[in-house]
């Protein structure tokens, strides 16, 4: 079965389609640039919506849900926001089909059922929530407000990959709205240091925080703050924004409220959001030939086992004692499969659940039986140990907090090995092509040089880290001056 | 607060929006036909829908996602299904936006950038999901597959009232394929039997379990299985449904398997759903006419707390013992609240949680202290009962539960006794203009009749009830001979 995957140096985009689709994540689907989200794929995602969930919550925040649909009118009030994502909007023109006279059994779009207003699907709900906060903001006692949405949204990519870039995604958006800047600064903050905790602690990657260049700053807003991952091939990957949109939407909304002292003053606004696209960068920061590697923190099935057994007499006595350790497991909150399944052969399944990424084989066979032991296998590091039957549960769940970590470490060693200093344009162009990863050099500041780069490179400012030392230099392009370094990839 | 509720007698239409907009569970949004479901409605609807999902679960079922859209092709290939729904489907007819060239800063569609193909935007999901399902089935050893997907969907309706009947609605919609009609129909029957353990035992909600007439049947069913609750009105409400969809999508989508036999045959189907619709059900089964009343168990807050009192001290020495209650209740799994908001007086907090419908209200003042005791209040009966607060939250817990139970009592009563024979037409019209509900009468079994008895009453069919005893009579309408009695109603 691994053997079907094709290995990260012979074909490094065709490795991850095979890690995808070969290990039961998602599909293509008869729907351009759609994917389907299959059930394994879609337990790792309601794993990782539940912790982020919960984060949310604890941090005040709650749940609501927000038309689908933006009329053309109300998408288009926050000039900038519409401008950026004008060219990728699906539109609903006509709300009926009708049979064709001409084709028995074929609709067609009904001519007379055509829209007054156009419909834009949402490609993020700014537009369509800030016209519904009107309604319901009137005084500083109506703030703040703290929503998230976990919805579906639709980008017409014209060059899609699975989780990476799809026409239709799935993701949460905050919109928050605040009475004072600071307040809107510091939520947009906040939920930058939950996205980063979240990359750090569950996926076990780990990522730069920073601000974007403006030129990369999502349209509508005035600071745009993002999580930054290295992948495996040295490309970077946006992981999570967070907006500070000042008084763009309250503006274009007009949406006022009077303060203490009675004044009206325009609403200041947050909005943040991460997505399905966190599946692909998992997938890319930690797997390995073999297949997946996931962190068990969000891993659908933590410990798999699987029993090496001749006749009934054997599988009794195997299942007698996997059973035990089976409710041990559960007891201790550990996502658990006993495969049994005599269809298909234990070597079979060690190669399956290796592409599958679950963190912990336990394969137990009758001698081991004799012994009291079982032959534990860690996805990581693929190192096996005979371990004691008696307390294997415990084992276990230490194995899977060291499996965490030694992912994540990992991961982080790489990243760090990966930011690199570049004094001339040769030595950018050399580190690009060769080293790859983060380039920390020096940038004039102005948009038309970032632009330039990435004409001449594809390299884009991923971001300005957060707490930048600031340092003179030159410009790695125009050698114009320049009071801090920033950070330069290829990007997904 | 609750002054500002219609009563059910002086308008029950107008009752049931206030609740949903003053309850704060939606509101209208600036989409036509389209709502917002505001934090305390969505915080019920999580409840709703974390229970349901377990539930499937537990009968084996995994959640995946599918594409939004389907293809115009893909979609019209199931036909009657396509009949059913093609009247009211919003269409994505272009993927792109542009500047307009005579009016600064607006928007027009791009004509360029028309698809080749119309995108139907889901009305249901079985054309999209059976047609990838094409690629997953082989083998009887690639059966059953066993899926669920929690989704909007978009069915354009031209008169719509919030939860009950929206453009765009939540529901999660199962699709299971078989390979043996038995295997399908038990599935149907089985995911029928979770709707009702759902609706009785959460919802608090009696219903009658059946079968749908051909003429109410889904479009692209063999059989519809629905669950149907009576409103206090009188009128029936379909609160679920689930179909056995025989091969039908099979043979549409080319879904064949290779049996035990290795003979092709083509798959079996089936597909369930319920939507955010349960939640106009639940406001109008229960409410009164001071607000909403929720069924603890689904409630999301099940307790609140309103300290009384005057001054600094008073407040300190209740905010001690409130913590305590509070840390108590939680530790017994229960949804509480302590709103010691200062902005708002005692009296108004009482009325809000009333009209929202909050189980159970605990009121703290400085004199109940010193008896160490607390006034508790129940939404459904409102009465108030002073407890000593040692033991207060054992005492809460099981009024939670009794809470339920009664809620469930007084709606099972109000549905028996709204179930009546009718064995005249005089008898049936009467009753369907005065005493209302469920009325059992005998029916001709054809489709004409029932047409025609909708036409001169507006009540339909509800269901033939699972069990049916059979009866000869004669049909209300005709005369004709009949089997048995069926259950007309109006309905929402």
């Amino acid at each position: 079965m691994s053997k079907e995957i094709t290995s990260r140096e012979k074909d490094y985009s065709q490795w991850y389609n095979d890690l995808i689709i070969k290990g039961g994540l998602a599909d293509y689907t008869a729907v351009r640039g759609c994917m389907v989200i299959k059930p394994y794929g879609f337990a790792l995602w309601e794993n990782m919506r539940d912790v982020l969930d919960k984060m949310f919550k604890d941090t005040g925040h709650q749940n609501a849900y927000f038309p689908l649909f933006v009329p053309k009118s109300l998408f288009e009030a926050e000039e900038k926001n519409a401008e950026g994502f004008a060219k990728e909007c699906a539109v609903v023109t006509h709300y009926r089909l009708k049979t064709d006279p001409n084709n028995k059994g074929k609709l067609i779009v009904d001519p007379e059922a055509k829209l007054e207003e156009e419909l834009v699907v949402r490609p993020t709900s700014e537009a369509i929530i800030w016209s519904t906060y009107k309604g319901w903001i009137q005084s500083y006692r109506d703030l703040p407000i703290l929503i998230n949405q976990w919805a579906n949204v639709v980008r017409w990519e014209m060059r899609t990959r699975l989780f990476l870039r799809t026409a239709e995604f799935l993701w949460q958006e905050g919109h928050t709205a605040h009475a004072t800047k600071k307040e809107a600064v510091e939520e947009a903050e906040r939920m930058l240091e939950v996205y980063a905790d979240f990359a750090e602690n569950y996926m076990a990657m780990p990522v730069i925080r920073g601000l974007k260049s403006p030129n990369e700053r999502f349209a509508g807003a005035e600071e745009t703050y993002c999580i930054e991952a290295l992948m495996q091939d040295g490309k970077a990957l946006q992981a999570g924004t967070s907006h500070f949109l000042g008084q763009n939407f309250a503006k274009a909304f007009d949406v006022k409220f009077s303060d203490k002292e009675n004044k009206l003053e325009y609403v200041w606004a947050t909005s943040w959001g991460v997505s399905t696209r966190l599946i692909g960068a998992l997938v890319m920061a930690h797997s390995d030939d073999d297949g997946l590697i996931l962190p068990p923190k969000i891993a659908p099935l933590q410990v798999v086992i699987v029993p090496i057994f001749k006749g009934d007499e054997q599988k009794a006595m195997i299942d007698n004692k996997v059973n035990a350790i089976v409710s041990e497991l559960k007891d201790l909150g550990i996502r658990v499969k006993y495969d049994d399944n005599e269809n298909t052969r234990p070597g079979w399944k060690f190669a399956q659940y290796e592409m599958q990424g679950v963190p912990v084989r336990i394969a137990i066979g009758a001698r081991d039986l004799e012994n009291n032991v079982a032959e534990v296998a860690r996805r990581d590091t693929k190192v096996k140990t005979t371990v004691d039957i008696n307390g294997i549960s415990f084992y276990v769940k230490e194995l899977l907090d060291e499996i965490q970590l030694h992912i994540y470490n990992k991961a982080k060693q790489y990243t760090e090995d990966h930011i690199t200093l570049a004094n001339t344009w040769e030595e950018f162009i050399d580190l690009l092509d060769n080293k790859t990863g983060f380039i920390s050099a020096h940038w004039d500041g102005t948009p038309e040089t970032e632009e330039k780069i990435k004409e001449l490179t594809k390299a884009t400012i991923r971001c300005i880290p957060l707490n930048n030392p600031l340092e003179d230099g030159k410009c790695i392009l125009t050698g114009n001056p320049s009071t801090q370094r920033v950070l330069f990839a290829r990007a997904y």
